[in-house]
């Protein structure tokens, strides 16, 4: 059995480990554009501001996957594949035969249609060759300019802020992090950027990149139009990704070419897995399939793909989208749908909201804010949290939804109760009661 | 109508607050053996060592209840009630009537047998009044001996530890918490306070007190039989609790006196709710009635007492037993069931257990120690965590164990992930998988 994987970062390099975890025998190889082996992308804000180290990002170097009998190419590229004779063409090399292939190709930086974006001093942050390239370039330099509020945006800005750097963010939307939490929790962390130093544009978007080095961005004001120039000597793009599938036209992909997968990581092509950030996947509460871009899923995918593509059996649940980040010492979490995608979907809802303190009242706790979200017969649908523990306080509105359990019962659940820990009565059980009683009254 | 509520706990309290919310012109009356009002049980270590004071314990002082029109009889004891004519005999009142009746007498330390325990110097932490007592007593005394290494034992010493005194604790069985955790996990527990100066005594029981006042103890080691003395200048004993409910002779109750209520907290006498410490209730995972003696429950039972007993409904889930604490900065949580307790009722299980690290390899992550209890089908039955953010990880398992959920399905959650708060595949996960594979190996 020849297992042929195109990719190789947390899906691929996963699907690698479990196909031979699965099946000692089989013939495993990745093609891999990078040189590094499996690292981990959600780490790279992380080395930037010194937290870890590019060679410690590495998760599983060439000399694992050596060790464990996978042959690695690197540096080759796949120009197309014959899925009917089975058969993979690489840029300067032979083709390659498989019986099983798992497409594990990622994404890439989208790059947004801005004047002077190809300029000296404009970067992305996706792989550790960026994240060398900001390094070198800052050198003396001062002032970035980060355009994007996403996830990998505002845990660049604080590298930047701790790297003594004025930072600047620019978002198209009208708060921070716009994919992950409603506007209200995103109020908070704009709050929370604002007091330590990073200055947020939001509802601005980036018009033009002037100097070449860059010296400055002109960015726009979406609600009234006007313009004003921010100096800049370095930029950093995170404005979302566009999938590597280019190359597999006879495949079905989503409207934005995802390749669509099923629990099993199978494609729509026989012997054909896909797994990472290339897919799209069914959406647990929308019930739609959507890109996910996340390394929790591209491992679990990764998993899926790996196990069944030797033969084994693993099926994985469908998206519910826990997200979660540090930013400043401060935890925000969420998991399932958005307000702002419930709408979308025509999918009706009530809000439970809560803002309380995360200890009993006679210790000294800080300040948390709950989100709930619930359909109109009480199926949690969505939660966010800013506050301490919030990630894990997420975990268990998780486990709810894939349980498909209401908010009248999770808002009685036994949560920990300890006085350092939290109060008898959580706020996320107050922000269920809340979002309960609005139900009832609805009635 | 005219509603009862004897005791003013955090059981008695919370009742008396639904009861309100519930019906605005209802007739509260409270009786309360303290003077204090609802105070924080649980609370009295951290006011011990100075995270709190006394003042801020008292969640719902007098004065809160008198606002909200609940009339509150402070030191007053019941002396019995009569069922059939509603009335209540009061020690140095006039008897009362009622049209319903909460009993939230709650629980008095337990006195084990032991010679010399009536001594000056010998203290129980159950009460504020215990509290003055033993910060009075300590002075410039500085040899603390606690007997029994629960929840509030533990945390006891670490007060005491906080204080500058020598601590050591004595526990019956075999390693710390057994209740709360299996020993591997104890005995983990029991590295964390040798490591930060407390000396303990396991498998070993008190079995005089000397000198009076105090001068010290001796105990028993209860595998060689061989006795050694403990100088101790103060004794806390902390051996569990036994439940006020001798007054009420004609209602139903457990082998050790406790009342037993449903999820309605319902008595088997007809008007009659009961509350707190002084019940048993369905305990979840073995389906039989347990005492519970937590501050979680007690608010959740006061809440359906209170909210039932005016006519509203509330029905509360059954006990799964979460619980939490944090020993020098270290979490240990557990939830569900314990070996020793599946064992006792002849369930079968297998065990999944994991110790790894909270954080991604390549972040500075700390050791945290993962164990789940499954049944022979997969069902998860309990799980204990000791490390950072054990408590919060334990809401996911508290959730699991209500939904009936397996350890194959949580393997795959979608746990939280970023680098500065877990891995992709976070040691809980990893757990469950253990568990699984056990299984699947069992067939």
């Amino acid at each position: 059995m020849r297992i042929l994987i195109i990719g190789g970062g947390a899906a691929g390099g996963t699907a690698a480990q479990f196909a031979r975890k699965t099946d000692r025998k089989a013939n495993i190889t990745i093609i891999d554009a990078e040189p590094y082996g499996q690292y981990s992308r959600c780490g790279l804000p992380y080395a930037l501001r010194g937290d870890t180290t590019d060679e410690r990002l590495v998760e599983f170097g060439p000399e694992w996957f050596e060790r464990n009998g996978v042959e690695a190419l690197y540096r080759y590229r796949v120009k197309s594949v014959d899925f009917s004779e089975k058969t993979v063409k690489i840029e300067g090399k032979d083709d390659i035969e498989y019986d099983r292939l798992v497409i594990a190709t990622g994404a890439r930086p989208w790059k947004p249609p801005i004047k002077g974006i190809e300029n000296d001093g404009v970067f992305f942050l996706r792989t550790l060759d960026d994240l060398k390239g900001i390094r070198e370039w800052i050198g003396d330099r001062k002032k970035v300019v980060i355009v994007g509020a996403g996830l990998i945006g505002l845990e660049s800005a604080e590298s930047f802020v701790r790297l003594g750097m004025d930072v600047a963010i620019v978002e198209f939307l009208s708060y921070p992090l716009p994919t992950m939490v409603d506007e209200d929790i995103g109020m908070e962390v704009e709050k929370i950027l604002e007091k330590n130093g990073v200055k947020g544009y939001y509802s601005h978007e980036v018009t033009e990149v002037r100097g070449n080095p860059v010296s400055s961005v002109i960015i726009r004001n979406r609600e009234d139009g006007s313009e004003i120039e921010l100096e800049a000597d370095i930029v950093v793009v995170s404005t979302g990704n566009s999938p590597n599938t280019e190359m597999f036209p006879d495949i079905e992909k989503g409207r934005r070419g995802h390749i669509r997968v099923n629990g099993r990581s199978e494609t729509s092509v026989k012997d054909v897995f896909a797994a990472g950030d290339c897919t799209e996947y069914l959406d647990f509460v929308t019930g739609k399939y959507v890109p996910m871009g996340m390394g929790t899923m591209a491992v679990r995918q990764g998993m899926a793909a790996g196990t069944n593509a030797v033969g084994g059996s693993l099926e994985i649940q469908p998206f519910i989208g826990t997200r979660t980040t540090e930013l400043f010492g401060m935890e925000i979490a969420g998991v399932g749908a958005t307000a702002h995608v419930l709408k979308e979907n025509d999918i009706d809802f009530v809000t439970g909201r809560f803002r309380g303190r995360d200890l009993p009242d006679y210790m000294d706790g800080r300040e948390i804010s709950v989100r709930v979200l619930a359909s109109g017969e009480g199926r949690i649908l969505g939660a966010q949290i800013i506050g301490r523990d919030a990630s894990w306080r997420i975990s268990m509105f998780a486990e709810a939804i894939i349980k498909k359990d209401t908010v009248r019962n999770l808002s009685l659940l036994e949560t920990p109760y300890a006085p350092p820990i939290a109060p008898t009565v959580d706020p996320t059980s107050v922000a269920c009661t809340i979002a309960s009683m609005r139900l009832r009254r609805r009635k």
